[in-house]
């Protein structure tokens, strides 16, 4: 296809009449799609609800060590979900402490710990004039809000092919103690799909941190969320790389079972030294008596181990991959070529990065959501909600059905024909 | 019964060696029971099992709105579940707000909330030298541990037969601007079963604080659970009292079913003022997407409507009764009118209090553990753990069956009888 580069001011005239008639009818089959985020679809909802079936009123409530998960104990979480979630994440057992329904509520609950009694004993944060975060970008909204929430002035890092811009990571965490902590999605990354080179974990677990007190926020929430059999990514243990680099308190890892089981009704996991945990505890035993253990022993029971686990995702991924390669293969079809646009083909997690022509992705989102099409607000991958180039935009293909995704990515490429065009012959 | 006080040094080394040879005896039967913690008994639990059955494979899992409580969305939990929580809590609907499995969790978020962005706009309290709590004696431990955890200074105030001192508590609150809180059970008081009168609820809506970011903390945590059926306390709904006074932001009520469903398992609530609710919103949409809906619904679905809940509370009611029962006549038959202690009989809560003769308490819950009865440790109803006289110990007759509180108890009141002659005889 020829490139709106290419074109001339009549030819550009022309193609944006035509596509004024498509949009005109469009937009009279007043569709209605939500693809702002990353929910799971119905179809993936459906193959968790055998787990409703696992706990009944005949079960028997206890736990292998024989603990009953009906009563008050077990702060940490029962035994064999610790175990199910030490082996999703990579990690052992002790070092992880299974908590309630969200790991977006223990990054929050960490960070404000940290803002009132400080990083195991160092000077709270509200006591500091300044505290920085680091955020690879694009990124995930809701790590930018928690820190934006706190007046945490947040510093965009460029995320590459192999992860976040490593030279520029370890010239702020280095040398400014006010850098404290840096959010990172290490695997299939929220929204670029981007998985963390061997190269670049390692990097990370070799930092030196001016601030005793820095922390990596390795939010491994896609981690077996792939969407091929053949091609997966596997990131390095950065627990015990940063144990290897003699930095072994330097790193948090998150995750959960929101988008294996059910959102909001999955458990979470936190995975981190012993010396980390031991200062969690101390806040953690004062915070709750214990979390949700019936539905930590109904995830145990019904996944059983990880291969369990890694079966189920295996369904996961037969259902997206249809969402995903619509989307991929309408973007390849209509815009390839024409020089308006780029994206990422994701190897996992929930999403596909497109990056529109400079000042351009708020215009497309706009025209989206006259035709019916929700998408995330542009810049929202951006700390503060601002891309300085105006130009990514978050797909979430997940919630509707594969058809529903060719339907809406047709109209999303029409948008960004239309608002391309109308960028070119503005300038 | 003849009172230790008026006995003579004889007397009492004769009881004292008759007491001795029946610890003897105790001792040697080797028993086992815990009586530290306020833990629903099995037979509660068992009549909550059927509610695992009312969410299967098979359950539509809409909300009566028809939003799907497996997917992420509302934040402040689902109506059928808010309403329920709102006719348990006697408050309305829309100033509740549905959470997680406990409210000891939404208490510690509220604090730690305060410490770091303050109060509806006021300065955050870790930015102050000094916060302080006025703390009703004897309390719940769980609270103190929070504001101690914290380093906010927490001042004893004694409960009465009515509730707290209230001209302390004005004296205070009105006076010092540093008292941003105070921490009340008001209804079934733990450990003392004290349920404020209505003079003293309009005594704490009519506060005038002199910090204008000050809070009652009213932890209606057995809002429900009464013993009998004829003898059931009432309160002056708080919130509406505050808003007839003029002080409709000063309150927030907490509530859960951790001991009406499931300790851990259960949902939890914080009432309050919708300006307040307002600024909770700004922080709990940046802790968490949502809250596990589904057990909402379960919750929601089982219980139907306040009738159902307090039906489920009075089969409580006859499972508890006897336990109670079965301490308060042992220690009638051996304790009255002997001088060396007094208890509070209860219609609703969790615990009975007993006060021994001062500089006791400690000796007296040492002394059971080494018969094999653990109690709650003495002090802990205490700020700091610290009874200033050392007398009062929280016995918590729930778990254990009613033969095992029977067996308990004799255990306790032997101790008590020899801890006692032992002070009279080293006086």
């Amino acid at each position: 296809m020829k490139s709106y580069m290419d074109m001339s001011r009549e030819e550009l005239l022309t193609l944006k009449a035509a596509l004024e008639e498509e949009l005109k009818t469009a937009e009279a089959k007043g569709l209605s799609f939500n693809m702002a985020r990353g929910k799971p679809g119905l179809s993936q909802l459906a193959i968790a609800m055998p787990m409703l079936d696992v706990i009944n009123s005949e079960s028997d409530m206890k736990t292998i060590l024989g603990n009953d998960t009906r009563n008050y104990g077990d702060w940490d979480g029962i035994g064999e979900c610790r175990q199910l979630m030490a082996d999703m994440m990579e990690v052992n057992k002790p070092n992880v402490i299974v908590c309630g329904n969200s790991s977006l509520n223990i990054m929050y609950d960490t960070i404000i710990r940290s803002m009132v009694v400080g990083v195991n004993g160092s000077t709270p944060w509200c006591k500091l004039d300044k505290v920085k975060f680091l955020c690879p970008v694009p990124g995930y909204d809701r790590h930018f809000r928690i820190t934006e929430t706190f007046g945490i002035e947040m510093i965009p890092v460029p995320l590459g092919e192999d992860g976040p811009d490593m030279d520029m990571v370890e010239e702020y965490v280095n040398h400014d103690e006010a850098v404290k902590g840096i959010w990172c999605v290490p695997k299939y990354s929220n929204p670029t799909g981007t998985t963390y080179s061997d190269e670049v974990v390692r990097r990370f677990a070799n930092l030196k941190p001016k601030a005793e007190d820095f922390r990596i926020f390795w939010d491994n929430a896609y981690c077996i969320h792939h969407i091929y059999e053949d091609t997966q990514d596997k990131i390095l243990n950065i627990l015990e790389e940063c144990e290897k680099a003699g930095n072994p308190d330097m790193v948090y890892i998150f995750a959960s079972t929101s988008k294996i089981s059910f959102p909001g009704s999955g458990v979470s996991a936190i995975a981190t030294s012993l010396t980390n945990m031991e200062y969690i505890k101390k806040f953690m035993t004062a915070q709750i008596i214990g979390h949700d253990k019936i539905n930590q022993l109904r995830h145990a029971r019904f996944f059983k181990n990880i291969d369990g686990l890694n079966a189920h995702m295996k369904k996961h991924a037969e259902l997206l991959r249809p969402k995903f390669e619509a989307v991929l293969s309408i973007l390849e079809s209509e815009l390839a070529g024409l020089g308006i646009g780029n994206w990422i083909k994701p190897r996992g997690g929930y999403f596909i990065s497109f990056e529109s022509m400079p000042g351009c992705a708020k215009a497309i989102v706009a025209k989206c959501k006259e035709l019916g099409l929700v998408l995330t607000d542009a810049g929202a991958t951006y700390p503060y909600g601002k891309d300085p180039k105006d130009s990514n935009i978050r797909i979430a293909p997940t919630f509707p059905t594969p058809q529903e995704m060719v339907e809406a990515t047709k109209i999303f490429v029409l948008c960004v024909k239309f608002v391309s065009i109308e960028k070119l012959l503005n300038q």
